[in-house]
């Protein structure tokens, strides 16, 4: 169809963000187009002003507006306790579970021979300057429960271990609401080995 | 959290969205923060140039950025078959299949007592003066099996009767490549009741 490039354009570059496939990307084009001044333009301006804005804060990893970011630079965080997690998604989720109260270290990924994320590629220094420099008491390994996870956890491990730190890892189990018996193998073997006094 | 205000506005922006929820507008967000150059500004760019180019067509009521639309002014299309659809995301399932070579209008809507929807809000006047006018031959209803697409063809085949125009309407049966066990009762009802000779 001629004449319509712009809403090609647009529909093409919707269905590249992830969860929008052609067919919703095109039902969230129409959306906006619906309302162009409601809907589009603000859009528009929010993308392009968090494209300018926010930076990626060169202490923890995490993205804010200013560097260092909010969390760094917040006196009534424990610096003393830093939370290791693979990327900003998941810092995002405890903060939103607010069970944290220290700072974090975002690696940026996992250790991976598959998508080829190796040592080098993992943002680690940081976290070994902090500690070197004392005053960090405990490092939380908040690494999700896979086998690239686990590597990239015992990779650390390893790392950390000529340092006087504690290191700790998240706890595995049956997830809070989970019915036993949907769950797979592993997490049930997990849970049986993590048992506790009731 | 503080200092992050145009992160938190471009997912409550994105999570509006039709098909996105809070959850995958924070994965979008996260996945367009970490290309702003390669991502977010293109976003954006589409989007405000969508916002100003793209108008209704006074003619069909389709999206495009003249007006009349690009398939209005296009001299291979027949403009003595009409075929209505209710929104312009239904004009575009149609032009994918590429299986119409008339020119559309748009309706902007069903008949719904549910949504308060009247004849007043439908966009059928321009339809009534093209038919008036002359030059009709054949005006395809092509709206949903539902109740409110029913109503519609119900009351559009009143006010088109006292024209001297064929009326049709779009085959309803069993989809290509649909399996009847999984098909409801209606359905079926009316892929028998439109058999034809094997």
């Amino acid at each position: 169809m001629s004449g319509r490039g712009e809403i090609d354009r647009l529909v093409t570059l919707l269905g590249r963000l992830p969860g929008l496939g052609p067919r919703s990307a095109r039902r969230a084009a129409l959306a906006l187009l619906r309302q162009p001044q409601a809907r589009m333009l603000p859009l528009a301006d929010a993308l392009a002003q968090a494209a300018h804005a926010v930076r990626t804060c060169s202490q923890c990893g995490n993205l804010d507006t200013s560097d260092p970011c909010a969390i760094c630079v917040d006196p009534s965080r424990d610096e003393g306790l830093v939370c290791v997690v693979e990327n900003v998604g998941d810092l995002w989720a405890l903060e939103r579970a607010g069970v944290h109260r220290g700072v974090y270290q975002v690696l940026g990924g996992t250790l991976s021979a598959l998508s080829g994320t190796g040592p080098d590629d993992l943002n680690v220094q940081p976290l070994l300057d902090r500690i070197a420099a004392g005053g960090v008491r405990e490092v939380i390994l908040a690494l999700g429960a896979t086998v690239e996870g686990a590597t990239t956890m015992h990779w650390l491990h390893e790392r950390l271990a000529r340092f006087d730190v504690r290191i700790s890892r998240v706890g595995q189990g049956v997830p809070v609401g989970g019915a036993l018996d949907v769950l797979d193998d592993g997490t049930l073997a997990a849970a049986i080995m993590a048992r506790r006094p009731a």
